[in-house]
């Protein structure tokens, strides 16, 4: 592979950032910013309450990741962690129920390809003991599980390695067979949340729901533009439709009563 | 995936061993143990002077991989250790000269698959500051590199996570598929290398080389037939073949003296 391959796949991993949600050992953190710096990948973001210990956090994360650690960002919530972000892949252990949803890593960085060219991409770890909670699970785009034998449980760090790795070789392999084929920008996760915001102000107005059913339609309405990948552009025609929804009712209303 | 196609995977990655020659930190053999359980592979083999520290080898083995650190087999040298393997493939960072040698685990897993059906595999893992010497890399049919950034240096646990998932995914997709073209029990390691002895006997009997290109021409032999992948009656038949020739030779020398 030429130099300029090897180029190319740096400045497009440059897009990518891993999200650990409450990692609770902060030698964890080390180690898996270690695993993602071998993979060309150098942001780490934390959803935590305080930065992990500096010291124990460096153990982990040997000299070579150093720089890495310097350059932590910490957020209160996953909303503010992702807000930049325009593809969010989610990763969870859960089975069960939700499992035909739920893809491999193979085929979610096949997916995410055409998407790294110009999109911000976050991958998003929740914490050891229970993984990421199906309210994280909302602001994601994709949701991948890693396929282990039965009875399982993955350290966060090599969780962390095993997927930077499958978007690593993926990336190596689109570049060197001259893969440029990249779809334009996705809307931010800030606009997606605005937008969502509106919908569910329309949906309240029009008062067609019962009170309890909201979270069930807009968790449906989530999965749906989710998966589907709005454009900004898309994302802005929504919001204004909907404001235009709004002040066309509230117009009606006046005339009703000036009438 | 079916429960047949799951106890298929189970059966076929009983075949497979993580052979770790030299682990400096006991703490990195408890982790190994974990990701290969994670991934459905128990046997954990060492070379080593001794066993290393119990407690801090399970501490990060954590309760799940207790039983696959009960039953560590440890042995003095590789070559004892690959004895009764049919597959060996060995992990590589260096890259340089022999560079163009070296496989992605995605090729080398593919190239693995018809052999798991009827051969043991080891996956053969350096020691952390210097991994794998020449000579352990000899004991090998094959050789692989995880692709990593610039300057990097993967931690063993982790390296030994992304082989394990490389192989698992592999064995998943195949079983899936419905693959069973296995090919049949190679040369087991120890036969191969009373091979390779016989041949070096040949060699030096005849006194065709001087004696410092013994090295480099078994090192070719090796390689060849490493990468060839010896069957069991194969092998016995080459040692036929050279004890024959010793014995004839003999004879030779023999009826010369006589007359």
């Amino acid at each position: 592979m030429g130099q300029a391959a090897h180029l190319k796949v740096k400045e497009l991993l440059d897009n990518v950032a891993i999200v650990l949600v409450a990692p609770k050992y902060p030698e964890n953190v080390g180690a898996a910013a270690r695993a993602a710096m071998n993979m060309g990948i150098s942001q780490i973001i934390l959803v935590r309450n305080e930065l992990p210990d500096d010291e124990r956090m460096r153990k982990m994360a040997t000299h070579n990741a150093g720089h890495i650690i310097d350059k932590i960002k910490r957020y209160d919530s996953v909303k503010e962690a992702v807000a930049p972000f325009g593809w969010v892949v989610g990763t969870s252990a859960r089975q069960g129920r939700r499992r035909v949803a739920f893809n491999s890593p193979r085929q979610v960085m096949d997916e995410l390809l055409p998407l790294i060219g110009n999109n911000k991409v976050a991958l998003l770890f929740g914490p050891e003991d229970r993984g990421l909670t199906n309210e994280d699970l909302q602001y994601c785009n994709q949701i991948t599980t890693i396929p282990t034998a039965d009875f399982s449980s993955l350290n966060l760090a090599q969780a962390v390695a095993i997927l930077c790795h499958e978007l690593h070789f993926a990336l190596l392999n689109a570049v060197a067979t001259g893969y440029t084929d990249f779809v334009p920008k996705q809307v931010e996760s800030r606009e997606l949340e605005a937008t969502y915001d509106r919908l569910e102000q329309v949906l309240r107005t029009i008062g067609y729901l019962k009170d309890t059913d909201y979270e069930y339609w807009m968790n449906n309405i989530r999965q749906f533009f989710g998966r589907v990948g709005l454009r900004t552009k898309e994302a802005r025609v929504i919001r204004g439709l909907c404001k235009q929804f709004i002040w066309d009712r509230a117009q009606q209303r006046k005339t009703a009563t000036d009438a």
